[in-house]
């Protein structure tokens, strides 16, 4: 319909990569046999060493070692994984209390409360209008009983980055375990395991061109955690499941492509966006932090327009963005997120998830914000609450 | 180090069909977006619909309706969604007893190993010396708690096919659930859930030469089950997670490419195999039936010989062919299997499993078959087992 889509929502998934396919396609066609040890044949000591090579370059991006690092189907699994493995770990030794903060995305959020209903206590730590986490509150409610705390790197929706550091401090001092989400972080915001005493982060290879269904673990070496998808012994018997190696191949390779350079180019279009959208366009709130923020997010809400119609007006034209969560596209309940930060319903289904990615432009972000500039003028002439 | 390595590990992990990577590509580089419904961008809606004809492909496989199939991870992602799903789902409702085959591959067994850990309590039903289920010991087993009772269909290492139709019955006529593990079946072995009461069904696609990391649950309409994965709300808040949409679409395409003339010289390929070791090579048993058996495999024991020194100086002639099962690979622990068939120690470590794909052919059979001559009177000459 269109000769090219601009497409703006890299955070909820991404064009592959040539250079990733290229990366996985010998895993496909040459050496596809399943990951063997010295008991198998040369094929599959060959695939375990494309495995084992993909685990290192995770590792090293995390300064973590290769034996802390699990491939997993993705994020979600990887969650589950950290925060189920480690309260069945703890359920006797240290007792059936979890915290996470308000803000989680699903994985986490519905996890907790999915242990909520099996009799686990869960605190939900607040955080503050731009979706900061109260460290007061999170100190405050460590307990003796708590297995576990999951604070996400940075948020899915309005890109607030956490600070990893300080919570993992306090996690820390209090002798309790922390896992993170670094899902929409990872690559873009450095983590160093060796100065950040996080024990496990999960992470996804869709948000930065690589496969989808791949993901990995970090695990810090001595953590205690059971094994949650029970099988064989593959990940050395941490995760069962046949190996997806072309798609561990493939994640490696995405890692290697994100530079630096790249990350401070998805900053300036960012920067961009919201200096112009704030500059051409009245009524407009940016949800979340202006500092602590992902380098490829920007979530504004236009006032008096519905998030729904602007998505739908932006398809027809050429433009693909997300309102809300982008796993919120089954209803049209309210954000979460935004509610959690203090916006009320208005804001929320107001608002627009930009996540810029590799293939994005300057010359996107204008005609974008052009294309919006008209729609929103078109539909705030409409609207009975902006003209009462 | 070869020309071309002659692959016989089919079971294990399959190249992948170009055919199926030309399937995925506008998945990975065109239509990218995660699936959306009607409230989404265009390139949402169209990878949805890219997703939900991957999904009616598989159900028409099966004569299942689409809403009845959830793509997974692969097998171990299913079978743990089915049995712990299950079971959680009917804790209360029903008890906490299950019922599994001696033979199931890893991830039933030590799913159900695990759950005996948690409290529950598990039957482990024998088979014969074919490894066919003993009918009369499963009713005699099934009690009023049974929650479920889960039969691979085909056995990963012998490849003895199960009754499936029988043992669906009587678990409908008991009132209890059905869970089989398709892996080594799925489309050489037609199931039909219109006439076969089966409740839930794992498949894969890494058999069938489609990607790694991917498979399908299929799930009978009203079949109680609980959300194992938390998360999303993704296949219609079944099971969570970023769905892989390339992958579901090259696991369709890997379906459709199966043709039953395909699957008949499979047959003849392991056919002609046995045949020929039988007449060629002294002391030798056939693992499992000589009927009742998947189109794909031959499993032999060369006594006298270990199935890892024929492994390694076949690999060394270019030819792959596993010992035990393929995940065992970690160790040289005797396979469960020949053991549950009534096999000793000497006959499980002398098993060699061939399983033929889409990409052997008759002269592969017969290179390796002259391939194993040599080497098994090599090695006997040097046994003093044999000698003796």
């Amino acid at each position: 319909m269109f000769d090219k889509m601009i497409y703006l929502d890299n955070s909820a998934s991404t064009r592959l990569d040539e250079k990733v396919m290229d990366a996985m396609k010998p895993y496909y066609f040459d050496t596809y046999a399943v990951a063997t040890s010295e008991f198998g044949y040369s094929m599959g000591i060959d695939a375990k060493e494309g495995l084992e090579a993909a685990r290192g370059i995770i590792a090293t991006s995390l300064g973590a070692s290769a034996e802390e690092i699990v491939f997993t189907s993705g994020e979600t699994e990887s969650s589950n994984m950290a925060i189920k493995g480690v309260v069945a770990a703890l359920k006797k030794k240290k007792g059936e209390h979890i915290i996470v903060s308000k803000l989680e995305d699903f994985a986490v959020l519905n996890t907790a409360k999915n242990l909520e209903k099996q009799g686990y206590s869960v605190d939900y730590i607040s955080v503050d209008a731009e979706g900061i986490l109260d460290l007061e509150e999170l100190k405050s409610k460590i307990r003796d009983d708590t297995a576990l705390v999951s604070i996400q790197h940075a948020n899915q929706e309005i890109g607030t980055l956490q600070d990893l550091d300080a919570i993992a401090k306090i996690c820390k001092e209090k002798d309790v375990l922390f896992h993170t989400d670094a899902t929409h972080s990872y690559t873009r915001v450095p983590i160093d395991v060796s100065t950040t005493p996080v024990d496990l982060i999960s992470m996804s290879a869709h948000t930065i061109h690589g496969p989808r269904g791949v993901g990995a673990l970090y695990i810090r070496k001595g953590t205690p955690i059971n094994k949650w998808m029970d099988g064989g012994y593959q990940e050395t018997d941490r995760r069962a499941g046949l190996e997806n190696i072309p798609g561990a191949v493939g994640f490696a390779k995405a890692v290697e492509l994100v530079t630096e350079k790249e990350t401070e180019f998805l900053t300036s279009l960012r920067d961009y966006t919201i200096e112009r959208v704030f500059e051409e366009i009245p009524h407009v709130t940016l949800n979340g932090s202006k500092t602590q923020r992902t380098p490829q997010n920007a979530n504004i809400t236009f006032h008096y327009v519905e998030g729904e119609s602007m998505t739908l007006h932006l398809d027809m034209r050429g433009f693909a963005v997300s309102t809300g969560s982008a796993c919120f596209s089954r209803s049209l309940e309210a954000s979460h997120v935004i509610l959690g930060i203090g916006g009320d319903h208005e804001r929320a289904h107001g608002s627009i998830r930009f996540t810029f990615g590799r293939y994005n432009s300057k010359e996107d972000v204008d005609a974008v914000v052009d294309a919006i500039k008209e729609i929103v003028s078109q539909l705030r002439a409409i609207s009975p609450l902006y003209n009462k």
